[in-house]
């Protein structure tokens, strides 16, 4: 049945109300669209203008992209809203006191009295942050929503730890001797290994029509999953994982999740699942469309009909990026009026043998950077030549007086940087980011390039052209990107 | 004063003999020559040879690399050794008890029976690994030993945990009531974060020389740091270090440890500081020489005098990497007798247009393939015309019949592969890998250039020719590398 034959409905989830099919209920009014580059209309999918992102370290939540997956749930009266968490499948493996209840119910005044409130700044970017340009370079085709280079934000979420809400749960309801923490090491990171799988009270087509492995659940929701161990600590990585009823101070908007979502930081924004309303232990990851079928960078001969969903893990932890964002398009045309830059005076900005006797000028730059699983950038270096020559750029973390020393300094937050580069119109200006495990981008977008266009990082590269008035005649063809 | 002037002589340090400037003593015994790689004999250091590399899973102790920076010391009594902690710096701060004992000795027999003995299989690497196909593919000399891509070995290290030891020695010996995991979270990453210092008992000039801020300490012994929230848990990464006693099953060999090393799983060889002696609770890093003016990836416009050491942090985690281990060379040439791929029937290794029409033949790869910090590698790609077209290697995991389903799975552990690639010569074969955060190797060499030659991991390229009986004439000029 295709989604245009469904009949809209409602329905009722955990004190949500799911549209099905049923466009009629967006919150229209807390869209900024003059802000925002509208990719799809329903689902509603939006990005930032780039050049907006690099203006303040916090994105306000009216310039933060928009990803749903279907129409937007309603919570008419937050007092009937309920977390569920099913420890069903946990509690049958740990052998669980007989007639314990293995599905605990949180209303949200509950869980904001018993857990700590914490605040966390944590970037989220869309796995399919700079699909376009990925398809534009390397000349094939991807599928799925034509993104530039502002599916990202970053943003202060308040909310309780959602490790501190799984080992009450697990405490009080299984009544199991084992700590999860031990039984969520890394040691055992086979396929049995433990996940915590979220799901959203939006109707989502693909969920719908995917089938369900998990005992008595189908779900239409958006649903992911991501390691226990991740979540709650032991031998593996620790991400600081959020139950988010906040955004920058404010409570949850529709389009963010209202009333509750999870903020896994470190993680692409696909694992973030808004409009919360089931958490599950379960082992192996989500069986859900997101997990299995989607969000995965399959290996660049996979293509068409030849693909095989099992071939990679599901996307977890974001990779190194970073991307000029003002100029903000890929290919800029200089005014004419850049300041020459025969005498620059910066010691890696100055002009070189590339540049030398080619009516150099300085070009300003500014963009974002930043790295997945709470690794922090330490390098942004820039090029006015294609690569041929590097100067840094210059962070700008400590001009941002409005932000604490605490978050400014935050492992899962993006660093805004600037950099001016002496230009020799047609030239290609490039950017490339290393984190501090040394990791860079890549460069070659041939074996970057993947079916869904997902985790594309390679060194975001502009191209820049003379001056109008300049004879284009004089200067050699462009390259091509 | 330099090395040649400095007399030798011996020391004691905490029941370790030291052999200041002195190389009479070393362990040649235990050293299989014919199965390394000697790039330097004094300070011994050798690598192995790379094709003897993915011949097993678990490197044996005979061929595993050896980086020494100075003469091995002696254990002549080991009932005379003992571990100190020093804690003095974080008591100072803590508010510890009144008159508390800041220094706590560990022997090593109360050490093995107060505390977890635990396995750990683990891959070290030098964070010179590969330096040299740097420095020849970018075309600029760097300063370091010069390593091929055998700097690099999987081994199971066992003894126990530096995180019980630590939460012991704190409990014991400061009486304060924090909670050091809390102190030691990833939302203080300022300056004034906790680092555990590691020291050896070697003797190491560079080491001598450098000036020391820590109170009442000046080392010549090999120091390394690491950020406590590491190796402590908390809200950043985890990473299960070891003081480790065994390698493979067998007590330390001199030239690894004996009798007692760190092993910190995920992070560079650098920091898994070996004749362990001493460990310190310090805010900041390490400042030892090796922390502040070495092991760091300069950006690669830093060179001879231009120098700002604290432009970037010291390497820690290591980054995805993968390289070819046989064959060996990085120029190959065919021998003739290699099968014709015309009608090669694996999916992804079947002759396209790159190599239809010129005398494809099928060359088998193998090598290895790692990240850090617990990240696996989920893909290694192989192409056999440059980097045009692509196809998956294929994991040994499953064939490592001697390794146990639990260490063969280590998210600190290397994957080994092989593949089968078409390639019409001359050509070039190269090998590229993703981890799970979904970071794979960058490509071009210039930007990836750094003075020390330290963390280098482009894609791995090796030329390959045709056969001598084959008339070159009749073949375009070999690609540069």
């Amino acid at each position: 049945m295709t989604v245009r034959a469904i009949p809209p409905r409602r329905e009722e989830v955990s004190g949500l109300v799911r549209f099905v099919n049923d466009y009629r209920h967006e919150p229209v009014d807390e869209r900024h669209l003059k802000h925002l580059l509208v990719q799809a209309p329903a689902p509603f999918n939006a990005e930032t203008r780039a050049e907006q992102l690099p203006q303040q370290h916090i994105t306000p939540v009216a310039l933060f992209y928009v990803r749903n997956h279907g129409p937007v749930p309603l919570c008419p009266d937050v007092s009937q809203y309920r977390l569920v968490v099913d420890m069903r499948q946990w509690a049958g493996v740990q052998g669980a006191k007989a007639g314990g209840d293995l599905i605990r119910q949180f209303r949200l005044d509950e869980l904001l009295r018993r857990f700590r409130f914490v605040q966390l700044e944590a970037t989220l970017q869309c796995a399919g942050n700079r699909r376009t340009e990925l398809e534009e370079r390397a000349r094939r085709v991807v599928r799925g929503v034509g993104w530039q280079q502002g599916v990202i934000g970053n943003a202060v979420w308040g909310g309780v730890p959602l490790a501190e809400v799984l080992l009450a749960a697990l405490g009080e309801c299984t009544g199991s001797a084992t700590d999860p923490r031990a039984l969520a090491g890394a040691d055992d990171a086979s396929e049995s290994e433990w996940f915590v799988e979220f799901e959203g009270a939006d109707w989502v087509p693909e969920e719908a029509r995917q089938p369900s492995t998990h005992p008595a659940i189908s779900s239409p929701g958006y649903r992911a999953s991501v390691p226990l161990r991740q979540v709650l600590g032991g031998a593996g990585q620790t991400l600081p994982a959020l139950l988010a009823t906040e955004m920058n101070g404010q409570p949850l908007t529709r389009d963010h999740g209202y009333p509750l979502r999870c903020v896994v930081p470190g993680m692409y924004g696909a694992r973030s699942v808004k409009w919360l309303w089931r958490i599950a232990l379960r082992r192996g990851h989500s069986d859900g469309f997101f997990v299995q079928r989607d969000y995965k960078m399959l290996p660049s001969w996979m293509d068409g009909e030849q693909v095989d969903w099992n071939a990679v893990p599901p996307l977890m932890e974001t990779n190194v990026q970073c991307a000029i964002c003002v100029p903000a398009g890929r290919e800029v045309r200089l005014s004419g009026q850049e300041a020459p830059a025969l005498n620059g005076g910066e010691p890696h900005g100055a002009p070189n043998e590339s540049t030398a006797g080619r009516h150099a000028v300085w070009l300003p730059l500014r963009g974002y950077a930043c790295s997945g699983g709470g690794r922090r950038v330490v390098l942004v270096k820039v090029s006015g030549d294609g690569g041929r020559t590097w100067q840094a750029a210059r962070f700008l973390d400590a001009a941002n007086e409005e932000v604490s020393r605490k978050t400014r300094t935050g492992a899962f937050s993006w660093r805004l940087w600037v950099a001016q580069v002496p230009v020799a119109a047609p030239c290609q200006v490039v950017c490339r980011a290393v984190d501090e495990a040394a990791n860079a981008q890549p460069d070659d977008v041939v074996p970057a390039w993947n079916l869904r266009g997902v985790a594309h990082n390679t060194t975001y590269r502009m191209q820049v052209l003379p001056p109008p008035s300049t004879s284009a005649g004089t200067h050699p063809p462009l390259a091509k990107l």
